[in-house]
């Protein structure tokens, strides 16, 4: 009796909303991160990791109503006696860690603090279709001790464009970067006595999925404003020009100042790649100044992509310091699923090898075969020696890999499977151009 | 009253077994990565990744003694309607979900397969000093349906070698990998008719540990095995010619020869790097031929920090095809924290920016900073400009900062800290070299 006859089976199935890809969309995913990296550090951002977990106070310290979409963690087998240990939960942002990291390593870190994170992050989210309970998000802030200049509000746009614009298979995707400035708007409310301007920037925050009409109808019989009110706020978020707008208070124009800078440092980006646009409001509480959003411009109803703004106190729930920062985030699943679900990404290969070495008739003389690709190895090559000699099969393994050469050993001489030339060469002499 | 006065502060504290980094230690681990990645894809490994979690039943199916070590999920608010939610656990090592991966994704697949992963696994372990509940693993594996060639049980030490030798840090470290088969230990006690072959295994394993007096012992006491047979045994662990040993049967005669054909296409490396130690057997069930583990020659019984071997069936539990594979892992953060911990990772930067643009006297002509700065950037450099003109600050700043070049934009003139020299220069010219 065979183990295959006897063995059980468990035949495991996708969980819904924990995304995995084939070596060749995997490879594709890595190009990104690679590729935000390198822009990220251009910039002078220095990596940061945090563990997946923390502990459910500090979670909980930051007071949000998270509470449903977070994943807790249980031992399977925790002894009776280990009771003191914390308890402790995945992360479901990299915005809460960092302002822990920050308090707890505060001594060590040089100010102003520019770091990137691209993790993973997790949300207890019932399971339903379209929703993710694990992705990947890739966050930059910058923080400073009491006082953070502006200058930074302006380079997190830019940044993001350099990315976007430039990630494989987004070549032709019409994004924009949509900054406002919350000052503005809270500080007009606050100029026509509003009594409840957290209701209104919510509906606000909601007019290019309802419209216009919708948002007025809501501002009327929700929050009471008055037929002129509603003109005046509807007229200010619509304005785009924005350096000659004059602010109704002191609070408003520190608002315009800020966003006029902001976009003026943005001067030299393509035009619409970033515009100002006071509908943008952001849902979260703690964002105090600048705010971002981007967008498909073929599809703004997909929401943000890419999200962040100012806040005046990251770190204030952990340490006696006011630390003010400015930061954006790029959901990167969730951009990244988008684009592979529309067959934009440039999926290729299955494998990262670019030559497959033949190994010669006689068995002894392996070790021809493996010197070979040693020394192509180090001429920047990745190379395989092939298992066997059958040829049909090891062709079939590297056309269905996409190993573009095949070498032979014995021959002297490298077939490149697109053109089928065969050409004599050395592997010492055979240089990645 | 200010916000500062009022608010609440929750000091949070490091969680036990959770690491993290400053930066200019994360920028090592993150050179380590890169290293480690470069080596596995030059011998044509394909990167995938797979959720943090799995579902227990697939964990479970496994049929390991690992239940206490597992760490489950639970939502913090779920909904009660929610019950058939299937119950999910972060996974324990990289092995398993890579199994379930291959059977879910076998026809997509092209064989031999050969991939990489490198993600954090948990283990709910009890706090203790020492004892990581979050690490990294780097791990490669070939599969291959119903027969995996031996050249690739040559290939994996091959490769470790390759990557242990060059790390940056450890290139003053003796490291040792020793390879064995298990077919050799288990038919020669076949052949001695041993009752208990995996009791005595235990016990061989210990030996570098407890010393060859007490394995003595121990294999009396525990095993019964008369003093004859002992020698014998003791005899075959100590033997270091391979080659000329005769098999007593045909399972040991299998293993020696297989053990030779690995360590012959193994003869490239230094002396020491690789040898052949029949006393390697390893603790796991699951290989059945090639093992491996890795040692620091001056810290042996710090034990193994990258170990594998083969298996005879690599997914049977999930999947009814026959899948022999061989693979080996790196205990990345076990490793990485120890050099770090001896201050031997070559820590220095706490950024990767390289210039420093200080900003004109004129704030108008803060343009061209961004200018320069954007031109250096397309040559290659990272660049920061300087959020102000204090020279002092921005000098401490670089200096904290360890970046080497400041950048005077107004007079087109860049210092080199290091030498305190100052040149002329135009950023278009500036190429790293």
């Amino acid at each position: 009796m065979s183990d295959q006859q006897k063995k059980k089976i468990h035949k495991p199935t996708p969980i819904s909303g924990f995304p995995e890809w084939l070596p060749e969309v995997r490879v594709v995913e890595q190009s990104w991160m690679d590729h935000i990296r390198r822009v990220f550090e251009s910039y002078g951002y220095c990596s940061i990791e945090t563990p997946a977990v923390e502990e459910l106070a500090v979670i909980a310290a930051k007071g949000e109503d998270v509470d449903k979409e977070i994943y807790v963690l249980e031992r399977l087998q925790a002894d009776p006696d280990d009771k003191k240990d914390a308890r402790l939960a995945l992360h479901f942002d990299q915005t809460v860690p960092f302002a822990r990291y920050v308090a707890m390593h505060f001594n060590e870190l040089v100010f102003p603090f520019k770091r990137y994170q691209m993790q993973k992050v997790w949300r207890g989210e019932r399971p339903q279709a379209g929703r993710m309970r694990e992705f990947y998000q890739c966050d930059i802030d910058v923080i400073n001790p009491d006082n953070l200049p502006i200058a930074f509000d302006g380079e997190m746009p830019a940044i993001i464009w350099e990315i976007l614009s430039s990630l494989p298979g987004m070549e032709n995707e019409k994004i924009q970067i949509r900054v406002s400035n919350r000052k503005i708007l809270l500080g007009f409310l606050d100029s026509l006595q509003v009594n409840d301007p957290v209701a209104v920037t919510r509906i606000i925050d909601k007019i290019e999925k309802i419209g216009g009409d919708e948002v007025k109808r809501l501002l009327s019989a929700e929050c009471g404003l008055s037929g002129e009110n509603i003109t005046k706020i509807l007229d200010l978020v619509r304005t785009k020009d924005i350096k000659n707008l004059s602010g109704a208070n002191t609070s408003m124009q520190e608002g315009v100042d800020e966003l006029s800078a902001v976009m003026d440092s943005l001067a030299h980006l393509p035009k619409d790649a970033v515009v100002a646009d006071l509908s943008i409001v952001r849902g979260l509480d703690y964002y105090t100044g600048t705010v971002y959003e981007t967008v498909f411009l073929d599809d703004p109803t997909y929401g943000s992509i890419c999200s962040g703004g100012r806040y005046d106190d990251l770190a204030g729930s952990y340490i006696n310091k006011h630390l003010p920062g400015v930061g954006i985030s790029i959901g990167f699943t969730r951009l990244f699923d988008r684009l592979r679900a529309q067959g934009k990404l440039p999926v290729s290969k299955k494998s990262p090898t670019e030559i497959l070495v033949m190994p010669p008739r006689d068995a002894d003389a392996i070790r021809s075969a493996y010197d070979a690709a040693h020394t192509l190895r180090r001429n920047g090559w990745n190379v395989e020696v092939a298992p066997g000699r059958k040829f049909d099969k090891q062709m079939s393994y590297a056309e269905k890999k996409g190993i573009r050469y095949i070498w032979f050993v014995e021959d002297g001489e490298v077939q490149d499977r697109e053109t089928r030339e065969k050409t004599k060469a050395a592997p010492a002499d055979w240089k990645k151009s």
